[in-house]
């Protein structure tokens, strides 16, 4: 890995703020970090470019090569198949900037197995009180909904331990900011040097 | 370790920059780098204080602790003998402080030895040209010195590997701030978080 940029995955329980942040730290380094390109079975869209907006592939190509393990994530949103190949990952590290993904616990763990270079952070919420607090302010989901993503949360921040960092989320600044820090003290890793 | 400071290790060879680099980064984390107080044999001189500007041990107490490995560094200078008890490090690291220790590859390895958290950094020089440059600059040494540094140096630089983190010094600036991140980022460590 040397030379090459660094590999973030990002988890968060919903509420925590993963977007806003990852707003912010897409925003203060701009230049560094590089957008991956999904692969997907829709057709493209007017203006749409392969290789630029989406790999477009056809259904049977995207299944044969999700089966043979060539996806770090894919999903079916109504009806089309999205996904990252492992393949993009590699494109996008060898320009040397870094790449952020967001993943569940399952999706990171899985990710791990595949590859040696993956640095992952756990974004927790300052307390399970401000989480609630967060999720009843976007006046959004009902009691049910809330009640659910809380519980899952719990669920979600009882595995923080199975990432290399935890990113409290108190302030947004200087969650940001730990973030920059790792992904500059990744990049000074003995085993990243020639 | 949870809720401690960081325990920092830095090594380098001479004319790599250490000394300003470690002023600088001091200067700027003033209020959260602690210097530990070393022990010495040495007599106190007049408003010296116990605790405070030194550990003042009679010469058999600390060759006894020496003995018994209570020590995580030692040298002996002008007959009187100096050195870091382990008991030190934590002191000042219980203070939710940081600590920075310079030690050569021999002495950071023996403290991974005695301890799990030591984060160790291996200051480099932005290549052999410069590093003779610099020492040449000084105008302090003269030609056989210099050249032993610089074989010494090879020699430490071949070692690189076995620190966490390799720091280029090409300028202070940027040195110091991956010193900072490297800080940031380790107290962001899952097996740190409670």
């Amino acid at each position: 890995m040397e030379n090459s940029g660094v590999l973030l995955v990002i988890s968060a329980p919903s509420g925590a703020g993963k977007l806003t942040l990852l707003n912010e730290v897409r925003a203060r380094k701009v230049d560094q970090i590089v957008t991956t390109v999904s692969a997907t079975t829709r057709p493209p869209r007017t203006g749409e470019q392969e290789g630029i907006d989406y790999y477009f592939l056809e259904r049977s190509v995207f299944e044969a090569r999700r089966d043979r393990g060539e996806f770090v994530e894919w999903a079916e949103v109504h009806g089309n198949l999205y996904g990252t190949l492992n393949d993009e990952l590699d494109r996008c590290l060898d320009t040397g900037k870094d790449v952020i993904l967001e993943l569940d616990v399952q999706g990171m763990q899985n990710l791990r197995r595949q590859r040696d270079d993956v640095v992952s952070i756990f974004l927790m919420p300052p307390s399970l009180e401000e989480l609630e607090r967060r999720l009843r302010s976007r006046g959004t989901d009902d009691n049910e909904v809330i009640e659910l993503r809380l519980k899952n949360a719990r669920h979600e921040i009882a595995e923080r331990h199975a990432f290399d960092y935890i990113v409290v989320n108190d302030k947004i600044e200087s969650a940001a900011s730990d973030m920059e820090a790792i992904i500059r003290a990744e990049r000074c890793r003995a085993e990243r040097q020639p």
